[in-house]
């Protein structure tokens, strides 16, 4: 690291909630597993290792990770690597190494700052908007802070008139282009952020046309109802952005090198050709400033619900300055893109019998680098994986604001779920999609290594902002977590203890804990889905004899398979060591057999036929996504029987997926 | 089936010296083994095992199986797919079954024939070429022999000037258009057999413009010396053929679905996206034919070593009938693609413990259907296959021209081999490059399943002929094996017997009897090799910085954990049944190590970074393909910088394929 790249600071989360916990825990396959039968859990041992886990240690950490910035490819992350290192050689890991990768990351041009101006018809900067935010209380001192930007950021100066195009969603682009009539070709466009995953918006934004995007938080999004702004509450202040990679990876990792790690004898591209970088300029901005850039926009009016809860009275534009079009939006990015060295923290707990409790198989603990630009890390060390890992636990974003978590004091963790998550009439919680935008992505979604995460989050019925306010701004603080969302750090605690055991039970079960008919249950729903979306063209349908009947039968063939798979396990002789491997083989392959090796169309590295990321939001997961890309505003498709025959391909691929996925529950002697 | 289809017939070898051998083994890896320690190969049983095969047997069952044609698709084929079925059965086996895929073939039109005229200047056919070859004593009453045609072929009526391109191979295209100055593009060519396989001539033909190709057996290749033509010897007749098809599929399997099963459910796309079709029209013809569309070729003389053997004085063309350019040469091809339904045999021994001798794995045996239209029984099967398979063992083609075999009686098939192999001063044979053209290209170039294949050859350095004279002609019989192959059948039993003994170990040895070093030597010499070839290009390999370090240093690293793991492997506490199966993965997974995911350049069905069937000639294997690729023509390529790219791309490919093989050879913790 040379003395420049000293002075580049974080991108975000002072507090990052995460950033001891942002670790994933992988349980190894390969290990030398007890010769003695364990029977099942050894419970004595589970009782001790949660009890390890104590709010005051987990205040501690946070205090002590989240202390300064820590930009990934700085010297300040390499820092907190070797001390992670460093911690997990002494809580008695067998063995800890950093891995390092040189990925292509993205930083602000130090002496050439990045800002929106709008400009006069003579060319003059009238208004620009801030260079960085306001800094929070008792971090006047820290000098490493990045400013506001948008990773990855084609580099320019366009200017042009302002189009607002509301979230920048695909059906946002609908309506303006089909609806309202507004071409963005050529224009700059504005989108709040919030709904989709922001290198979305920026991927509308480039199909359309458009010079450069700004993206800023309304309060609409960014703001809780009855909350005062941080530091006296923890709604986002109006000097506050989001900053955030505006990749288009669908799972590639590095740009430069995908599909392979990035080590020192890697061929990269060159620019020119990388995976997924926006060729437009992009960058955020607070809702003080967003006002300044709308509120004399020209064009017509926008329909109701685009409207945010800015005191500006809307127009979509084009047009700027009180529709008299003599002013223009300048947008000012210097952002470079640079491979750097990035630091995985790789630990490992052996499975053996040995004096002192180990667990029967091994676990692999990681501290993934540069999530925030793109899951580098994680995708980078998945892309060495052989073949050997069972099961991916991801340890990112514990409480995702708990804050709302009251008078539940004295409840267990379970009492608590299942007073608030009253829908079901079930006694378990449904397991929900995964979506992406966090490092699980490369081992679920491009390996097929089953994956999970476990958290607590708003109440999505009831509070209608996105992610939560402070998100990926300066205000994203340790001390938000301790005034705010969880003072008594009692709630991070029963995280940590829900994670710690899953990962007891997923490592140490003779027989492992995953149940085949939950995932049949899960199949038919969304084979149930899909159908109603495809039912949706009646006509259209018949016409080009589209049949679900194919993928209905797999559905119906993997729930018999798994249905007997259990009861063949309730027979298992569980003292031979070899017949347990056989169906502990079975458990782990299953996801392995939802993988097409070809990929999902267009999306070499989704790999997985039951979920992928959505095409119009990474953050949300969609099930049967070849299918649904297919159906996908299918009634506009130019070309209606080559549309049809893809809904058709894709239902085929999903029903011998399925069908593929249950042979593998079957017993191998018919 | 139709009773049209019944009429169809066979597309070559009558006698199949395969038929009943064409069956590939497979060795399923979730047997249920043994939970008494086995020890290492129980050779008692391997005796009485070897001692079940015998000549007399093979004889038998080689007539039964080649009495009478069988073409792909036809009844006559289903017919013995219901007897093998029915034999495995009473063999023993623990469950047998037909499973049949919908994929398409290709048939000769019944009431319209192939053929090829020479057309005169008003349009009058002058000569025509044969319609059937004359068939063989012993089979005049055989009704259903199919006539010689390229499975695949387009439709058309082209035609034109005849240009002779000898093998057809790029090499001779290249000096044809650089050296000769001949431009193809618009003309029918002429090419002869041999070399390279046939697909590979149709794909140059129409890379070079060329409107049909015509395929001959020239005597240089298809007779050796002193031999006479069948039947009173086993020399290709002037009226025989070469049968085959003419697909470029690189592993696609049914050209229709391309990565999955043709399944009932499952989308076919239409012919014009299909796979791997030829675009143009092509037809095989016996040397007695050609002899007169050669005859009087205008042009300019050929290299000398364009000859043949035909006592014709040679021109290359364009041009017709002495220099004239009055008559053309006209193709008359009405051949049909057509979806039809195949049936493999699938039949399994349960590996276990259980009255009387069982493997300790379970063993998969496979007749696969439709191997001549493409390896499409086999591919199919393998499109649905999930992770589990160890080892394949090809068991197509045992003698392959055993009849040069004399003097040898009493000598052990060790020692026989030996005496003939001498070029090696080590004690066991060296292990070639597996090519493809059969049925394991699926398992092993697709998958990454170790597989191999034992079988008698020629000796190449003195029988320069191709593959061996009556090759896919209609004198391709059972009776050519019994007169002059192996009259004894001894070879035959030979063959059998080293495969069973290879089959027993692999099924029953407790540690896998694989050897990791061996697997290291072979990649030093392949690096080795590919090194040497960029060599040629010592300025430029300068100029663009092209290092195979990385490579070396991979292939080190490769060699020492291969040398490691057999040392622990010494120490293996072999009464540890987990113990045992951990090696067990490591050596059954390591092949797979070498699979990558993204596939080969414009192959994604070839995915072995280690080997690929030659891109220029499919019979043939070639190492680091990926790189080999990217050398070719190299220096004729018009961005140098842009090609020299591809070649470090494909190096840091390699490098890091083998270097992550390395890596699942080690113990888990470091």
């Amino acid at each position: 690291m040379g003395s420049e790249d000293k002075l580049i600071s974080w991108i975000c989360r002072l507090t990052i909630i995460t950033a001891f916990f942002l670790i994933g825990f992988i349980i190894g396959w390969f290990a030398r597993p007890t010769t003695v039968n364990h029977g099942h859990v050894s419970n004595s041992f589970l009782h001790d290792f949660l009890d390890e886990m104590q709010a005051e240690n987990i205040k501690h950490h946070l205090r002590k990770f989240t202390r300064l910035p820590h930009l990934a490819g700085t010297q300040q992350n390499l820092d907190l690597a070797e001390q992670i290192r460093a911690e997990w050689m002494e809580f008695g890991l067998d063995s800890v190494e950093l891995v390092p990768y040189d990925v292509l990351l993205s930083y602000p041009n130090q002496t050439n700052p990045n800002y929106i101006s709008i400009v006069d018809h003579l060319g003059n900067e009238i208004f620009n908007t801030s260079l960085a935010e306001p800094v929070p209380e008792g971090y006047e001192d820290v000098t490493d802070i990045v400013p506001p930007y948008s990773a990855f950021s084609a580099k320019g100066q366009p200017e042009g008139e302002l189009v607002y195009v509301n979230y920048g969603r695909t059906e946002d682009f609908f309506k303006l282009q089909r609806e309202l009539g507004i071409n963005c070709s050529g224009k700059i466009l504005i989108a709040r952020y919030g709904k989709i995953f922001r290198g979305n918006k920026v991927k509308n934004a480039m199909l359309a046309g458009a010079k450069g995007i700004v993206l800023f938080s309304d309060p609409a999004d960014y703001c809780a109802n009855g909350v005062e702004p941080y530091p006296d509450g923890w709604n986002l202040p109006g000097g506050g952005a989001q900053r955030g990679n505006v990749l288009n990876l669908n799972g590639a990792g590095d740009p430069l090198t995908p599909g392979y790690p990035a080590k020192e004898y890697t061929y990269r591209s060159g620019l020119e050709d990388a995976v997924g970088l926006p060729k437009i300029p992009v960058h955020p901005i607070g809702y003080h400033d967003a006002v300044h850039l709308l509120q004399h926009m020209g064009g017509p009016l926008p329909p109701d619900n685009w409207k945010g809860a800015l005191n500006v009275s809307y127009r979509i534009g084009p047009g700027f300055m009180d529709g008299l079009n003599q002013n223009k939006v300048r947008m000012n990015i210097h952002t470079n893109n640079q491979v750097t060295r990035i630091y995985n923290v790789i630990g490992w707990i052996r499975g053996a019998v040995e004096p002192g409790w180990r667990p029967r198989r091994t676990l692999i603990f990681a501290s993934w680098d540069a999530e925030e630009f793109g899951l580098l890390g994680s995708t980078e060390w998945a892309e060495k994986v052989r073949l050997y890992l069972f099961i991916y636990l991801s340890i990112y974003l514990s409480i995702y604001l708990s804050i709302y978590i009251n008078g539940e004091e004295g409840m267990t963790l379970y009492q608590s779920w299942h007073k608030r998550d009253n829908s079901t009439e079930r006694d378990a919680p449904w397991i929900s999609k995964l979506g992406s935008g966090s490092d699980f992505e490369a081992y679920f979604i491009r390996l097929g290594i089953a994956s999970g995460r476990a958290r607590y989050t708003k109440n999505r019925k009831t509070e209608r902002y996105s992610s939560y306010p402070v998100y990926h701004s300066v205000y994203e603080t340790y001390e938000i977590v301790e005034r705010f969302y969880d003072p008594s750090f009692r709630r991070l605690e029963a995280v940590a203890r829900v994670r710690g055991g899953l990962i007891y039970s997923l490592a140490d079960s003779l027989v492992l804990p995953l149940d085949c008919v939950e995932y049949a249950m899960s199949l038919t729903k969304y084979a149930n889905s899909i159908y109603q979306l495809a039912l949706k063209h009646p006509a259209a349908m018949q016409q080009h004899s589209v049949s679900f009947d194919s993928l209905f039968s797999a559905v119906e063939n993997f729930t018999v398979a798994a249905g007997d798979f259990h009861q063949r396990l309730d027979q298992l002789d569980t003292s031979n060591a070899l017949d347990v491997r056989m169906v502990n083989d079975q458990l782990m392959y299953l996801e392995r057999a939802f993988i097409d090796p070809l990929g999902l169309p267009g999306r070499p590295f989704y790999r997985h036929i039951i979920f992928a990321p959505s095409s119009h939001n990474k953050y949300a997961g969609e099930s049967f996504p070849g299918i649904y890309d297919a159906l996908f505003d299918i009634e506009n498709a130019v070309d209606q029987q080559k549309a049809w025959d893809e809904v058709k391909r894709q239902i085929s691929i999903a029903a011998f997926t399925v069908n593929a996925a249950a042979e593998t529950l079957k017993p191998f002697v018919n």
